[in-house]
């Protein structure tokens, strides 16, 4: 009855397969590789309690009260300070902005910079949720085809000549969907590009610390230039993502205009858990807790392909994760992952056919599995299943 | 240096003049009227604390973990037994979304509404926050004069007749900025001429708990009827503006379509948050607790009235607030309130002129008053500043 109500981009918007899926996800005896959600190992839950103690006694009302909507300046600091120290940047707080999520740092980014029409270049696939609230924000995608080994030069010579996109939205690290990482050589080429052009690099590092091999530690694409990059981080897979808390680093003058945006998402993230992943990050041992993370997320990523080879032989492709949440599996051309997806859920194993994200049409036979979130007996029945289901299409 | 590459409406959309002198209030010296701060008491901190070690206990990593969009079922359903008990409203949790604070709300409205040129109607005055990223999505403003007892009718019927509003945003409870609050008999009256128009009306109710007597408890316009309402509700004012939460209450029609921009947003709101206030607001005797805000306010209202009373005679005129944080003082037509802010703050007090609060030109003697965050020491002292600075005009 409100039909005629609603803005023609939401009206347009499809509403995410995740989300459509996610009852059926309830469902207990289904084995999901399905979300992205971080393994509950990730959270350090005592420390954390810690912390809560700790700023409630050390920040009283400060907690509860409105604050600046860059973020507080402490924890800004912080962030500045640990990419002077890992990456040698040049930064201040002054080039932090801290975010609802990395979510909301992609709307905000939008608000910031996206008139209809105006050309982003995307990694073919990419991320869902830049889809989407990029789409809403009208931009015309210009994707380019992810390889084994990052993005695909000619394509991105042509893509960028072609269309002189503004701004280039990238994921070198342990992709999502595709778990791909971007080799050293395909950095420095794709900076080379794009390093004349009047086009910023957005890198998305959602999973940058998440290795499996300190090899796959790797500089940025442009390494510390912050007049051509714009960096995303985020704390959801290293403490926590239903604490909310992302961050954007960027040129002081970008900061400015990214403030306007923040303002009118939502004034300003939560003050409360702002504190407290700073107390939790001062006051223990990261290094060591992420390590944990990475060493559970390696052998179950290694169980994964494992149980691929074994389940599938050589009738699928797939990535090998170098870090990360997930695997990316190409069925044969002839084969449909939907079709997969709906026998597959008859066998009670799920997972996301790679449809929504592309944003042109014509490739039907790719899938991501996550791995973070089930241990390895799940991971071999869920692939043997998944098996089951392939032989009846 | 990166001019070229913003949209255009961030561009356009000014910097809030709140945040422009933040700055300057930053000095201690500075009396402040100029915020829109709930006061310190208004958090109660303690029981927070004894909610935080409850949650923490009880949900474990269910607190850190990725939710669902809308916000977790036990707060929805918490907020639409408060609906149903307060107001009679025949709702369920799937009538509500959680959103991270009010800001966002409005947000969410206009990516899910708003068209641009789409007309929406408005109060004259209103909501900053509000005017800024309507602003941002195009919409069409279409101000109604706000009189001491609620909307001046005969602009109402002219404004909706030649504009046919898709939105009509009102705050009929102790308003920001200028604290007045409509009768029940322009309620009524305001209803009847939007019921069969083809007009949405989003009730914003930040304040509405905030009265100073119980016949200020008054009835929504259109009272139960949600397929012609929209209401806005916010833990800010009566819990803590640091935690961002705030909720919409909506057909379920319209949340289905919300879900998609809330997603779109920050994916959802935070977890820990959510679930500190819902064990706050269920094991405290949470009404003794905004008794206790509203008799503070109410007093440190009279103290400002008094004030002005005393130190501006008949040279001014303002509204009496019935509950709520602001007085909103009108000059006499000749002076200029940013003048008198230039004064007032060599004089150590500030304030907000009432300019960006209207989205024409032709009001330049108005000016906003908080009085929820300075103490009646500080209100008795501040307006004897600004009637000293008043008389340099």
């Amino acid at each position: 009855m409100f039909e005629n109500y609603y803005s023609e981009q939401i009206k347009s918007t499809p509403s995410s397969f995740i989300r459509s899926i996610f009852g059926l996800l309830k469902n207990p005896e289904i084995i999901s590789f399905a979300g992205g959600m971080p393994n509950p190992i990730s959270f350090p839950q005592e420390e954390l309690k810690e912390s809560m103690a700790r700023i409630t006694e050390k920040y009283q009302d400060k907690l509860y009260q409105y604050s600046t909507t860059l973020g507080i300046d402490s924890l800004r600091q912080y962030i500045a300070e640990q990419y002077a120290t890992r990456y040698g940047m040049n930064v201040t707080e002054k080039n932090v902005v801290i975010t609802t999520g990395s979510q909301q740092a992609v709307d905000i980014l939008g608000k910031t910079f996206i008139n209809k029409n105006d050309s982003v270049l995307i990694e073919k696939p990419t991320f869902l949720g830049f889809l989407q609230i990029f789409y809403y924000y009208g931009a015309n995608f210009v994707p380019v085809t992810l390889k084994d080994y990052g993005l695909d030069i000619d394509e991105l010579k042509a893509s960028v000549k072609n269309h002189k996109p503004k701004l280039a939205y990238l994921i070198p690290n342990f992709q999502n969907p595709t778990g791909i990482t971007y080799s050293k050589e395909n950095r420095k080429v794709v900076f080379d590009v794009l390093k004349d052009e009047d086009t910023i690099i957005v890198q998305d590092d959602a999973y940058g610390q998440l290795y499996f091999d300190k090899k796959y530690k790797m500089p940025y694409i442009g390494e510390t230039d912050i007049n051509k990059n714009i960096y995303l981080g985020s704390f959801s897979k290293i403490v926590s993502p239903g604490l909310r808390l992302g961050y954007i680093v960027a040129n002081e003058e970008i900061v400015k205009k990214i403030e306007v945006a923040k303002q009118m998402a939502d004034a300003h993230s939560s003050v409360l858990n702002q504190y407290l992943i700073l107390d939790y990050m001062q006051n223990n041992d990261t290094e060591a807790h992420i390590e944990k993370i990475r060493a559970l997320y390696k052998n179950q990523a290694a169980a994964m392909i494992e149980a691929i080879k074994k389940n599938f032989g050589d009738k699928v492709s797939y990535t090998e994760p170098k870090g990360g949440m997930f695997t990316w599996v190409t069925l044969p051309k002839d084969k449909d992952a939907l079709e997969l997806f709906e026998k597959a859920v008859e066998k009670k194993v799920a997972f996301i056919p790679g449809k929504p994200f592309y944003t042109t049409e014509g490739i039907n036979n790719t899938l991501r599995l996550n791995y973070s979130n089930a241990n390895k007996e799940n991971i071999e029945l869920g692939i043997e299943r998944l098996a089951e289901a392939y032989k009846e299409l």
